[in-house]
């Protein structure tokens, strides 16, 4: 094996890289949100990117000015919500953003995390962290609630909108490994999302990656397809499909589930009967707020590249920047990289073995 | 403008055949689903198709038996969910779908209504219905339900995996003729389903026909690109996409929805307090439920056909069939498909003077 991966177990404490500078309400959620990382994970190291004049009276405030575990490091730039993936490349070297994932390509932390400029986050992510070789492309993969409460790992939710079936068949491996170091599964069941669950159905691409999965035996646990109404029920552990479909089924997730608490929220404050009633069982819909709470499911990883590199939602508030940081703690402590280098290395394998018809039986 | 629509004008009354035979409890949910249909549209005349043995007790018991506005035509076979669509077409020449269907296309009813199994009514369907002259593919077209109530159309929802940019554009064009049908609406607008509004993002078939559409002009009141986030909020009448995203966008929708009403209801029946609570609001759920009621939003149709062709879910009880049955006496009534062979053939003629570059300003 290369030693491609940017090895974390190199130092002896995990090291998380953040942009304070990325969100909607940076940096006070994010600085706020560090600081709930660090009571959380007391042993992580943290270097902090940002703006002195903003970034400096936060960590003031939070009590973190001087802590021997949050390092700051100045920047004299800000990639913005508006700036262009394009400009991000070729300027703003001295961002906060760009400075932070510089780090984790140089080897000096394992892990970081932003909440600004998906796209630039994605492109600057790619370009200085580079691509595991072996890896066609990265994917974006984050966990979404289940019934069970374990959760889901889903894949690709936007990063490339043409998926071909060798790359499905990548994404499936990649998907096992998210959910072995994140959910701590062992032997995670994966399956490709499709229109019905016969063999007949769906596209071509989707077809040939199972008959590819299926002739080389290249995925371990697979289950075939899977529906989009099956999600949630917690039959898989990981669910792949292409960037655009899988950015759809996301974002169809969010509307239906704000949509259903919308519609329950305008019928119970109809009458003062069923507010008297809502206002009992408060406890109930506080326990079924925070089981679907966003915030704890905060935290995509952009997974393929030599780097980790998770990205938050902007909109999250201190508590679910705090979730995206440890998103970053678990993949970087259970070296999802390394893990992922030998898995890719096996497929390679496997998928050339069934190619040149040498069969092990 | 060819006389190629199946006209139901020709007859004083709207008249539909019913497979009774089709769906997970026929004929005894099918039957009642024809009496509350019945009961809420006197005028229409029903041609209902089954088995003599099992409908006629049904019709009997529902007191339809006898009643002049029904007749009962009697089939000798069944097409059951098991059947192969290949099969379904070459034997089962008496069975209840296909009679149902034949009677259409001999314009002895202006629409059909089955609850049975989907592939072999879609292939059924096509080839006795046949498609719209200049009309490319017919698409699965449902209604969904909104915040404000009105609902939204949705279409492909899976009869087209692989869809071209010019069949996208009539979709839209499809679409809209079912919101003025069915919703009402007078000059309904339509957008894309896609994985951003930005013009740049998204799939190289969604980008060629949003410059179609732009460059011709193509479809009155065209919005753009729509997130999938915004299916419920009602801010556009149509949303049109390829039948992989939209069945995976559906399915997704109703397992979302299902999902967060089950762990609301697990919620609340955790503790006493929150069953009391729960019990007290009991009326603002039953609003809650009556406003999301699948069964008020059945009934797909196989648009693009020359007859039209209903889908019922399979599993839905007789209220919902009757809900199917509402939506095809609405689009006989309100003549869909002579709107929709009018609109195309317009359609036609704008896309031939943009390609030709005769502009009309």
């Amino acid at each position: 094996m290369q030693q491609t991966v940017l090895n974390p177990s190199k130092k002896e404490f995990t090291t998380l890289a953040i942009d304070a500078m990325g969100g909607d309400n940076a940096p006070v959620t994010t600085v706020e949100g560090v600081a709930l990382a660090h009571k959380k994970h007391p042993g992580v190291c943290f270097k902090v990117f940002g703006l002195e004049s903003s970034v400096v009276p936060e960590l003031k405030k939070q009590g973190l000015w001087g802590n021997e575990k949050i390092q700051f490091i100045a920047c004299s730039e800000v990639i913005s919500g508006a700036t262009e993936p394009r400009l991000a490349i070729r300027q703003f070297k001295d961002s906060s953003m760009r400075r932070a994932i510089q780090v984790v390509a140089d080897g000096e932390a394992d892990a970081v995390v932003s909440a600004g400029n998906t796209g630039a986050y994605m492109v600057l992510s790619k370009l200085l962290l580079k691509t595991i070789p072996g890896l066609q492309r990265p994917a974006i993969t984050t966990l979404l609630p289940t019934k069970d409460g374990k959760g889901i790992v889903m894949l690709d939710l936007g990063a490339n909108v043409h998926v071909p079936a060798d790359v499905l068949v990548q994404f499936c491996i990649m998907g096992q490994a998210f959910a072995k170091c994140v959910q701590g599964v062992t032997n995670p069941s994966v399956a490709l999302l499709n229109i019905g669950s016969e063999e007949l159905k769906g596209t071509t691409v989707l077809k040939e990656a199972q008959s590819m999965i299926q002739k080389a035996g290249a995925v371990e646990n697979y289950v075939g397809f899977i529906e989009g109404d099956e999600v949630f029920n917690g039959k898989v552990d990981v669910i792949v499909t292409d960037g655009f479909t899988g950015n759809v089924a996301l974002k169809t997730i969010e509307g239906s589930v704000r949509f259903v608490a919308e519609v329950m929220r305008e019928e119970l404050k109809r009458t003062w009967i069923t507010r008297l009633g809502a206002f009992i069982s408060l406890p109930g819909f506080r326990a079924f707020k925070k089981r679907l709470d966003p915030r704890r499911y905060n935290g995509a990883q952009f997974l393929g590249l030599r780097g980790i590199s998770v990205k938050s939602h902007g909109g999250t508030d201190a508590f679910g920047f705090s979730c995206a940081i440890s998103v970053a703690f678990d993949l970087a402590k259970n070296k999802v990289n390394e893990s992922l280098e030998n898995e890719i290395e096996a497929l390679q394998e496997k998928l050339i073995i069934a190619e040149s018809g040498v069969g092990l039986d």
